[in-house]
């Protein structure tokens, strides 16, 4: 299989650290997306929606978002569940991942470690800090009650929120006020086949 | 089970509608977002994330997240799919859905049906026209190819983007350059077992 990412990205990134954990052999296509290379023809044609990551299935067939890419590699493994509340939990923080912490963390990221933070956008980068925080706390509240996000054990909810948490910082997010928040990614950099990012 | 939303809300209409096609007996429990009923402390009890819809089981425990309600309600039903593949594509349009579409056509919707379209909202409407029609023609190439977006069969992908596509007229979409949409709309509002968002 071929994975097409930019290994800066948290949601590429979040597919690199998954394939490291389960140990799923892949071929990286490293994509420039400032460069628009997922805006030409070829492109488009695996993902309409012109995005990374994307996985292409040795057949030809792909799928694309990345919480989609890691539901798919973790299906049957640990990291996933078979138990339909339990998996739903886990979807549950996938879509608050997508919805209510990505816009804030991951564009207040962009903007500043992409963009150089430059003057145009600056009300935006700021505007994003509330929204960023409001998510920490909710991750802070979880990961006070339990080590991993959907419960005891690591599962492809940590994977999908570890992505641009551990980061943070380089959008602004100052993580030493969120203990419990730093005690997890601890916790997930012991992993003994973890990957950092670069 | 309860369901905590507010009808109007394409995000709740989802799990009405999910509920109706798959005859699944629940109380509705009608919550007022503009009155601030999903900050206060019980209900940020259910979901700290202070956000509708909300599914609450019998036994107290609680998933938030439309799309994450969805997969908990449909599993082991013909809307869902236990193949590893099909899963991926359905959840690939759910998480597009909260990415790429609702935060255009949902957002543009509630600024001028909710809010009446204030002055010092419009620029912000106006910026979510690109994005919309964006979503909307990636349906559209996915619609002219296969009856339903995850294939041949209606699934909870559907149901995911019909919520708010089916109104995006309400946000100043005209859906008249979309005849697979329309089609497709027209298809889903067949189903037997339908129900409209009033």
């Amino acid at each position: 299989m071929k994975i097409y990412g930019d290994i800066q990205s948290g949601n590429c990134y979040k597919i690199k650290l998954l394939a490291s954990i389960l140990g799923i052999d892949h071929v990286w296509v490293e994509v420039d997306i400032l460069a628009k290379e997922t805006q030409g023809e070829a492109f488009l044609k695996k993902n309409p929606n012109g995005k990374i990551p994307l996985l292409e299935l040795d057949d030809g067939r792909c799928v694309s978002e990345s919480n989609a890419i890691l539901n798919y590699l973790a299906a049957g493994t640990e990291l996933s569940s078979t138990d339909v509340y339990k998996k739903a939990k886990i979807l549950q923080w996938q879509f608050f991942e997508q919805y209510s912490h990505e816009p804030y963390i991951a564009v207040a990221r962009f903007i500043s470690k992409y963009l150089g933070l430059p003057e145009d956008r600056r009300e935006e980068y700021k505007s994003k800090q509330e929204g960023g925080h409001k998510a920490l706390k909710v991750m802070e509240d979880q990961l006070s009650t339990t080590a991993y996000l959907a419960g005891d054990t690591l599962s492809i909810a940590d994977i999908s929120l570890y992505g641009y948490t551990h980061v943070a910082n380089e959008g602004g997010f100052d993580l030493s006020k969120y203990p419990a928040i730093q005690q997890w990614i601890n916790r997930i950099q012991a992993h003994p086949n973890y990957m950092g990012m670069v």
